[in-house]
């Protein structure tokens, strides 16, 4: 038996993947992807997956895509405990109500802020275009004031309740992913503050292993910025 | 037991389960939501649904949002048969790959270039900005060749193989919405035009039925246009 994953941990649902495999300790073998370096676009990676994304796993041979798929196919083959993946129906259809939702609701306007703000401009060489950055930015704040009022703010600990589950790291390899753009969810928004401490806590130490790169993507920039 | 769908026929997932429901005869109480009198904002709905979208499902009190958690919900009751939502693992992973992809891959584009076209300006009053337009147009089109030549070109009668299956229903129903800003997708993609008429065959007389205001929309904007 093996599971093998192809991810990068610039990647937020590969960060997801990788975390979660981490934490629960299954044996799986890394497979890193450098899309730095376009080696998803390689041919040989084509014939792995079509779309040429990440994260994909091969579990014995059986390739899948897309990171919610893999997360409910991981569930049912028993290697997600239950503790992160309900098995009863109705607790499971809550937390793949937000596995769902967070698609156009959260992680689009997260991944094209800094996509806007950072990718763009280092592929294209092109100038931050500092107007659309603006149109970005508030649909991303409207997609966290959702986040943080119609789910955090139900008043439970997690998304789906008081247990934390596949949900709330998926949701939170999001959140990250901004903060490469110098926006930090925290410090506007008190239930995701309260929220990312206890998903990190619980997660950890394989969440700051997970954010490795994207921390020191941080520092680094901090650095710059001071010697401005 | 009962089933309630709340649903407007004007929206792409709304119309798919509708049509699912009414062509496995199962007994559900349609609960119309008029999205163009703004019932969705209501505070009786908000009280139903606190993110004001349509489709809904109140199953005996639980009530779940979100189209492709709801449709794995029904399966899960066995509500939706085996033959539409495969149970085994790994069947079931292929229809949810693409249930996960249709989010952004499909869903989105079909739906930017509708409301940028078409409702938009009908909101606002404001003519159509046809640079934005194009640009979407652009995008929706990028959208169609991936699911043209990457799902449906893989030399299978359906999306995930020669089965018919729930994301064929899902999918269909988008792809028809861009034909309200008078866009063919049909008309432009050779796998696409043979697939949507084996999903509306095996769907129909309900696939026809969920699409009477659509098409009778198209209808009148023929007539317009001709008189112009």
């Amino acid at each position: 038996m093996s599971l093998k994953l192809y991810f990068d941990l610039m990647s937020q649902p590969s960060r997801a993947l990788y975390i979660l495999l981490k934490n629960i300790k299954y044996d799986f073998t890394p497979m890193p992807v450098d899309l730095r370096k376009g080696e998803h676009y390689s041919e040989d990676y084509a014939k792995i997956n079509r779309f040429q994304k990440v994260p994909v796993i091969d579990h014995n041979g059986f390739v899948l895509t897309e990171s919610v798929a893999i997360l409910k196919y991981l569930s049912r083959e028993g290697i997600i405990p239950e503790s992160l993946y309900p098995r009863g129906n109705k607790q499971a259809a809550r937390v793949e109500e937000f596995l769902e939702w967070q698609h156009a609701g959260l992680r689009l306007h997260c991944a094209m802020f800094f996509r806007v703000k950072v990718l763009d401009p280092l592929v294209t060489g092109r100038p931050v275009d500092n107007k659309q950055v603006e149109g970005y930015l508030r649909r991303m704040e409207n997609a966290l004031d959702s986040f943080d009022s119609l789910w955090l703010g139900q008043g439970h600990q997690f998304i789906t309740g008081d247990n934390i589950c596949v949900a709330d790291l998926l949701a939170a390899c999001e959140v990250e992913q901004p903060r490469m753009a110098g926006y930090d969810a925290s410090a506007k928004y008190a239930n995701i503050a309260g929220w990312m401490q206890r998903v990190k806590s619980h997660f950890n130490p394989h969440y700051d292993e997970g954010h490795m790169i994207v921390n020191k993507l941080i520092e680094k920039q901090r650095k710059t910025a001071a010697k401005l």
